[in-house]
């Protein structure tokens, strides 16, 4: 057991020079763009080169239901890759890069925690190597030319009030949520009202994560939709002819970005799409050259199994040919009281009717994960209060819903307290049981795809929708979009819509707000809910507790 | 001579390995963080370690007023810096980075030209090291917090009307100069008028380029007025509590930039500030750095001698203790033809009686120069074009200003074509000849310290100024900023505020429009005529033509 503070070990982790880390894999130092000492960018041109090797074993982490208890994702991903390290296997892991803004509002995000850490930790949280400055920049430059379009006579026909693309800046900063644009008078242009998103919600991070190259890249930019004439026909990024610049703006961004566990596990961190009005993975040029350089690739989906599994699945994996070979749930005994009903502060104490309870939740993620054909293990992380009984009660659970769940003390123990599991899923991925299908077929119309989430997966009664929701579906598949997977935003706290609705719930309806089309990432956004896209600072935020101290160390970031 | 395009030259390049380049400085390479294989920033910790060692000498190169005609400031003091290194001398060069934005309006901005650049090219006009991306991060976080903090209560008593601090982006965007935010009721926060500026005008961006340290850089930015009080009372980032997040921000910002010219000649590349409403310097900690490095180190300035070497040596040496050894002046004798009357389309034919007119603006400037101690050499930048009749009248003018002019031909032969130059310039330099010192010394009062500027540099008659701002600059000095220098905002095409009166106009009249202070950044900025702080791009930006060919490599961009 350790009593310091994630960032105490982190800073206290004697890292390997990052070109040691890429020789585990095989990369040369000549093929990695080293970014200071101990991150780098993996060369274009040396990614091309591996298009011929067979893949690597893909392993998804994924979660229950989210609650305030915490579930320990990403800290089971690391500690997984160091667990199948640990026992001889060629293993690297594949999470998302940390948005910037948000660390001056609350604390600022880990990757991982305990003695299951990325690092460099500071770097990850601040600019680390500019990929989402970049996106900024290529986005807030379609933006510019959108306008500077209309200023200059609109030969295209842009509608003023239905320009669709907003700016972005990674930034908490509420005030530009909602914008007049253009006053000022002839030499500023036409004045209309727009905002800022924040960066990780650009469709050009969703672009970014899912194109598979360059090509594809400028492909998928070009094909982004950023306004509407008066006949309500769309124009295209590739109108204004910005899809080359942008892709300029991105090519360094590109390429993934290479750190290492505190175990010295190559770690790709890339991409960072929102998970509700994205797909919330990683980018798909980390996880397949991941896959063409180690054995077993860990990687990650945003929120709990029924969001964030079911894009990893139905979009990404779709998008990108990926196989997956086993699927990890995480789980904690805290977290499951809490879904079985006990309050925060009463997680203390030892309750193995409310784990009972809770464990409904656990068992529809593994019958929904089974319906993806891929074999899945729950990795109960463990806590200090846990007892006996209650780690008991979660594997008996497990093997009624026909999976098996092993305690993992990664977090305190490292590698070491993660060797069971990581022996099992090395098991698993090698036994060629995985049959990997998505959900539904790219032909099935977009509002029965909706409906065979929202049924299949959340068990929901009845979707509900007006007419005019029904019609724009209607219409996109008429103009040639019906092939499109679904991106659903709704919350992470339940299966439903609700998110005080805890455990399991069936029956349910699902309310569809809204429906958006992201033409160049390749995907429905149906909303089911409030969906924040700018956040805001709190009363008190973090930056004012920031700082440098005296030996040049920053404070307050976590 | 070549016949290659800037562009081709510098990709046919064969860079050396950063490693190299910083060792040639007799930097480790663990002090140099890598970005990439040809860039690197020198890391703080070993430039704190540097502070006892003695400084070389300090050479400004600047230039006669700028015309279309094109003089060459960057490109001869990358020639310069290269040409004393082969003549045996350990020679760095510090120039500015250039901003990302604008090269998608017109084409980019180039490092020098010819044979005489600095690389990697298309790096420096992207991202480059990030330090842009960063300082714009760290400016709207401010901006974030200010109305952040009317959002919660406004305890500061910030007056709504009177917030000063507007937001940043690299992006050329006209549409953003005027705005209003916090737009879409009451959880957007309250509404009020503000816009955005290019990155390159914030005033973190002189901050960063004036800080000799970390401390000092907090400190700065501390003493940004973002706003101000129904009683005028000002409010400072310090108030916000925003100035350690900030830091946080510009750490790695802080620390220098290192390339290489074509010849391999070390270069810091680090800063870039306005040359209008800021000094236009590269940063202090560049130059310092580079001076305990080299025995030789050639810097540049903004715009043209009047402008850019005055704010030099009132505001950048007068800072950072800085003593110029030596200043190069450049001219071409097409742009003294300008200056003499003569028309772009006719700069071809020879005509000696124009240079001899044009040379009252080269002489003018010899004058100016050496009212602040330094020796002036004058480098004439050979264009093809030139007579041998033209060039003796170059040199017979400089003669008679008490200076000597040098043919310099290292556009198109590199450091061989500079050697005589380089050779003078660094036995002066090693003279001890310089006397260093400001125009004006710090106790001076501010309208007084205008006019001193006005009628000695641009030997203007008068200088007017409505009750107005004579009233405020007097209250700037009651509040305790009479001891600040000025930085000039007025064009750079004329020693008046003229821009068609060429050649060396005097007894004009300054008219002053505006004066603002940058509390920060330690300057009272005053405005003789329009100054645009955020452009647009044109009708048909460079951006359309922007794109990766089938090599990957950057087209359209230069």
């Amino acid at each position: 057991m350790t009593h310091l503070s994630d960032i105490e070990i982190a800073r206290a982790a004697k890292k390997l020079p990052i070109q040691e880390i890429g020789a585990k894999l095989g990369i040369p130092a000549e093929a990695l763009l080293p970014y200071g000492h101990d991150k780098a960018k993996v060369q274009q041109s040396f990614i091309k080169g591996l298009a011929d090797r067979p893949d690597g074993k893909l392993i998804l982490v994924t979660a229950i239901n989210p609650t305030p208890a915490g579930e320990g994702k990403t800290t089971t991903t690391v500690g997984l890759g160091d667990g199948l390290r640990r026992i001889g296997k060629n293993a690297a892991v594949c999470i998302r890069e940390a948005s910037l803004g948000p660390c001056f509002g609350m604390k600022g995000g880990a990757a991982g925690g305990g003695r299951a850490q990325v690092v460099p930790m500071e770097d990850m949280n601040l600019h680390f190597t500019g990929d989402f400055h970049a996106i900024t920049a290529a986005h807030n430059l379609l933006a510019a030319m959108i306008d500077n379009h209309i200023y200059w006579g609109n030969e295209l026909g842009i509608d003023e009030r239905r320009v669709s693309w907003r700016r972005v800046m990674d930034m908490n900063d509420r005030a530009l949520r909602d914008i007049v644009v253009g006053l000022g008078g002839v030499s500023n242009g036409f004045p209309r009202q727009t905002g800022f998103d924040i960066t990780v919600a650009s469709e050009v991070m969703a672009i970014l994560c899912l194109a598979r190259d360059l090509d594809d890249l400028q492909e998928r930019l070009g094909n982004i939709i950023v306004a509407y004439r008066r006949d309500r026909s769309p124009i295209y990024a590739r109108d204004l002819k910005a899809d080359g610049a942008m892709t300029v703006l991105l090519k360094d961004a590109m390429q993934p970005n290479l750190v290492q566990t505190l175990e010295h596990t190559p770690a790709f961190v890339h991409g960072g799409p929102f998970a509700n009005i994205a797909h919330g993975c990683n980018s798909v040029i980390a996880t397949t050259t991941a896959l063409k350089l180690a054995d077993y690739v860990v990687t990650e989906a945003g929120f709990g199994a029924d969001l964030g599994a079911e894009k990893f699945f139905d979009i990404k994996c779709r998008k990108a040919g990926l196989r997956p070979d086993a699927v990890v749930l995480v789980a904690t005994v805290r977290a499951l009281k809490m879904n079985g009903g006990v309050a925060r502060e009463d997680l203390g104490s030892e309750n193995v009717k409310a784990v009972a309870a809770g464990c409904a939740n656990l068992g529809r993620h593994i019958e929904n994960l089974k319906q993806f054909g891929v074999p899945v293990v729950v990795a109960i992380n463990h806590f200090t209060t846990d007892t006996e009984a209650e780690i008991a009660e979660v594997k008996e659970h497990a093997r009624r819903h026909g999976s098996e769940a092993y305690l993992c003390r990664h977090w305190a123990e490292g590698s070491a307290g993660i060797e069971e599991l990581a022996t099992r899923v090395a098991e698993i991925a090698d036994s060629g049981r995985a049959q990997f299908a998505p959900l539904y077929p790219d032909e099935m119309g977009l509002f029965e795809k909706i409906e065979t989430i929202a049924k299949r997966i959340y068990r929901a009664g009845e979707v509900i929708a007006d007419k005019k929701i029904r019609d724009q579906l209607r219409a996109w598949e008429a103009a040639g979009y019906g092939n499109l997977p679904i991106c659903m935003a709704k919350t992470q706290y339940s299966f439903s819509t609700d998110p005080n609705l805890r455990g399991a719930p069936t029956g349910h309806t699902v309310p569809i707000r809204e429906v958006r089309l992201s033409a160049g990432a390749g995907f429905v956004v149906v909303i089911c809910g409030e969906i924040m896209t700018m956040p805001g600072l709190p009363r008190h935020p973090a930056a004012e507790a920031i700082h440098l101290n005296e030996a040049g160390e920053i404070e307050g970031l976590f």
